[in-house]
Formats: structure tokens, sequence, C-alpha cells
């Protein structure tokens, strides 16, 4: 994060740098615990589940320590307008990254149940889906990190097309429940964490609305399509 | 709100109070557009339903403007430590509103579909735990409108009743759904608005949370269930 200037207080700066070190930490925590979700799903790694699990409360944890520090040295600085929207980002990127890390906890909670081969390979039928959204994960936090506004458009597209694969999956699990009624349970749970990976694209989704807010200063949450067709014209045409 | 002492700007107490009228219109209208989206799904008015889905921009608009009209005053007003702890829960409470808007407008976007008698009544079989999680918006909402420490413990607690009841109708349509496959799709449909109502009930948890930071300047999300069992005891034998 280079896009900060230099301020008159040492300290000032000092309490910045500290906030966006915890950030990057935050967010390498919060992929990581999502890449060991979907490994523990597709390689059922009971050990790895239980690690995922217990490591949501230090995700927790700083979440809230992040949002006391934003808090105060909004308190205590005054920032400026453009500090001010940055640590504003900021506040909602960890709300979007502790509901990551929620999610990659309730894959977990999910994937360490005693499983039938069955299961398992519905299970693995999600790989290519999980694939996809942790690369969205990695991506987005890179464009954060250098407010890259072409980098988050990206990932801000991806969206939908993982929103296609969820509507397969959605489709495949109800013929295999139709065609035999007693995969009905292991298939609501394969169902589960299907929604659970859907939900962390979207999550990806905001978290790249947050980089076009912060470069474009203007709210991009809830636009019609014509406004991201416009960024995208921007993007293949640069003034 | 009475919460709000008198600043030495007169303009800094009307911003301040054009805030707080619009957070009460905001939760208003949520607050509306959900209990027009529970009476869609058991008398299937499509006209509603549409209605509903129209009026989320509305809820997304004001989200947009509070949010907006928070950083303003944060940056022209140096608010202090207790005015700056009510914005930054006002900002977190509208981004709850914004979610239980995309809630009621889910559950109008399945609701305004043609429904078979079949699923009409299995719809119907969610009108207990609508009616209750309507109960806890509304209650939620005043709570935090009076910041009354008592109530938003209420809702607090209500939520596990709320997810006992959902696991309940999960199991029964399970049942339904191996003893009538063909049932299936009707099912899932019933199932997401279930979750759909689940996940209000989350938010009101989420957003009593945020009462319990403004009254005693702690954050308590993530807390452990003794946490809270301290709140209660000390709401039993007041100090």
């Amino acid at each position: 994060m280079d896009y900060l200037g230099k301020h008159i207080s040492g300290q000032y700066d000092a309490d910045l740098a500290h906030i966006r070190r915890e950030v990057m930490t935050m967010g390498g925590l919060v992929e990581q615990q999502f890449s060991h979700a979907i490994r523990t799903l597709l390689e059922h790694d009971v050990e790895l589940a239980e690690q995922v699990i217990a490591g949501d409360q230090k995700v927790n944890q700083m979440e809230v320590a992040i949002d006391e520090a934003c808090v105060k040295i909004i308190a205590k600085r005054q920032p400026t307008a453009s500090d001010l929207r940055l640590i504003m980002v900021i506040l909602k990127l960890i709300a979007e990254l502790e509901r990551i890390g929620d999610s990659a906890e309730a894959i977990c909670r999910i994937a360490k149940q005693d499983f039938t081969p069955e299961q398992l390979s519905l299970l693995t039928s999600l790989e290519t889906m999980g694939n996809s959204v942790m690369k969205m994960l990695k991506d987005v936090l890179d464009a954060f990190t250098r407010m890259d506004m072409d980098a988050a458009l990206t990932v801000y597209l991806e969206d939908k097309r993982i929103a296609q694969k969820y509507d397969l999956v959605i489709r495949q699990m109800m013929t295999f429940m139709m065609e035999d009624p007693r995969s009905i349970p292991n298939i609501l749970i394969a169902l589960n964490c299907a929604r659970s990976i859907m939900r962390v694209s979207s999550r990806c989704q905001n978290i790249s609305e947050l980089v076009f807010y912060f470069v474009k200063g203007q709210d991009y949450r809830h636009v019609g399509d014509d406004v991201i067709e416009k960024l995208l014209k921007e993007r293949e045409n640069p003034a």
C-alpha cells in the first residue's frame, strides 16, 4: 500500500503503517483459512479441518483489533479526506474478511465429518469451483493492496461465472437426489458447501467494489450493469 | 435516540439529527420490506412481491446516502469518542439493514413464482418462524433506538430459538423429500426461504451486539457464551 503520503506526525504514520500491516496479515490468514478449507473438503483431512476451526478465533480477534485501531486513529488523528476514505474501506474490508473466515470454518465443520465414498465424490465435484474462488480471493486481496482498479474489475466480473457454475452444481445435485432419494442427506451437505464457496465469491466481489470506491471516490455498491460496463470500457480504452 | 448531548455547533447537531432521522426511516422501511416479504410468502401476493423487489433499490440508496453522511460528519466535525462510537455503530447497523433488505428481496423473488398447492402449504409451514423473526427485527430496532441493553439481550437470545426452529424445518423437509422425490425442487425452494428468514434472525442478533457495544463500550462480537451469561446475570441482579 504505497498510496499513503507522509504526515507531519511521525506517530500518525506509524499508526497507519501498523494498521496496514495488520490488514495484510489478516488477509493472508483468511486466504490460508479458505485454501485449507477447500483442501480439507477434497482430501478429507480432519486434522486440518480442526486447525481451521480453531484458527477462526484468531481471524475474529484480528477483526476486532483492527476495528478498534481504526476508530482510535479517527478519534486521535482526525484524518484528512483521503486517509479517512482508506480507513473506511479498511473497516469494510475486514468485515468481509471475517465473514470469509466464517465460511471457511463452516466448510471445515462439514468436512470433518465421517464421509461415505459417495459423499467424497460429491465434494470432489466442487473442486473447480473451490479453486476458482480461491484464486479470486488471492487476486482481490492483491488488487486491494495495490488499489488496482483493473485487477479488481477482473475479480468483479468473475463472480458471475462462479454463479453460473453454482447453478450447474445445484441442477446436477437435484437430479442426483431425484434419482436416488437415499442420497438426499449427503447431497444437502454438499449443497451447503457449494453455497459457502459461492458466498465467498460474492464477498470477493464486495471487496473489489471497495477498490472501485477508493480509487474513484464513488460508491459502486448496487450500481447497475451499465455503470460497470462503463468502467470496462475505460479499461479497454484508457483516456 | 435521546442519548446525544448538545454540541457547540448548531450545524453539527443538525447534521447528527439528520443522520438519526434517516437511520430511523431506513429501519422502518426495512421492517416493512421484510414484513411484506413474509406476507407474500404466506398469501402468495405477486403484486406485493414486485413492490418489495422494486423497493430494495430505495433501501440500497439509503444505505449509501447515510454512509456518505457519516463519513462527511467524521471528516468535518471530528466527533468526540462517544459521538464517534455512535456513528460507527450506525455504519454497521445500516450494513445489516441493507442485507436484511436483500433477504426480503430474495424471499419475494421466490414468492412471486407460480406455486402449486403443495408449495403453498410448504411455505405456510414457515409462518411461525417468519413471524418470530419479524418480531425480533421490530424489537431490535426499538432496542437500538433507545440503546436498551435489556431489550437487545432478549433479541440476542431469541436467535438460538430460531435456529432450533430452522433445524426442525430442515429435518421435516428432508423427510418429505425422501418420501416423495418429485417434491424435491419445490422443497428446495422452501428451504431457500427458510434460510433467508434464518439469516435475518442472525442479523438481528448482530444488531443487538451493536447495542451492547454502544452501551458497554466493548466489542461483543465473537464473545463466548460465558460473557453473555454475565450480561444476563447483570440483568437479573442489577447492581
